[in-house]
């Protein structure tokens, strides 16, 4: 992956949903079929947002709409060219980058 | 958000207690009472920190404290005032920021 | 930790092994050998790399290969030191590192 990398995180809501999909695995296929070479989904266990509703999995009872967070490394142009659109996809998310610096990526030497 | 943003991560041990709480679950309140605008907790699956003991949800005989991982995102004028008291509240965790640069933030254009 | 620290992140996969070891384990095993001081590990529930094979945590009948993320925080000098032999170590992750300003690290003052 020569030149300038970058980390795009996309936070989002496990139950939000877009297209019939959930919208953290509509937002995988998608990032993969616009050629991103790699996404990572995790599951915060407790958070909140711009509505001040902390949802948490300490109370089962309590449905609970928990954080996904998407991390994608890329070529900055690559990731770049892509924030438009995820920026519609995701409309209550959140969605920064931070520039950093790639020293392997996959079996390229 | 405008103006130049951080994200501010905070480690802690799972069995942390602060005034009768758990030290993740006081910040997470903390956070949200001075205003800062998202907080995601993830808990990590194995650790060690600057006690040289590995903690790990590998063995479940041992008791584990494993770490939590709090991400904060916000403008970086609010998140550095914020850095003293969080470094008195977090007696011996690890307290970083990273800048970085946000497109999204909740349902703002 | 005085001076400048970086944030080193690697990805590898739940079923890599390394001199019969699963392979994130003999990392975190490695870092502390080597005085890192502080390493936290996550298992993602979902992601894809250089392969484009899917794996994720949604389907429990598929073996999954799921991404585990090692994170750690030092001073930017060990770090970079050790970085060329984390790459020969991680054959097909993924390594990259963030430059980071850190406000506390453990009881020092």
């Amino acid at each position: 992956m020569a030149g300038k990398s970058k980390l795009l995180k996309i936070y989002v809501g496990e139950t939000e949903r877009y297209q019939d999909k959930p919208l953290y695995q509509y937002l995988v296929y998608w990032l993969k079929d616009k050629g991103i070479v790699g996404v990572t989904v995790n599951r915060g266990i407790e958070g909140y947002g711009q509505d001040k509703i902390l949802h948490t999995a300490r109370f089962l009872e309590l449905s609970s709409d928990l954080p996904m967070i998407l991390e994608v490394v890329d070529r900055a142009d690559k990731i770049e060219a892509l924030i438009p659109d995820i920026c519609k996809i995701v409309p209550k998310g959140l969605v920064f980058t931070v520039d950093l610096e790639v020293h392997k990526y996959g079996n390229t030497p």
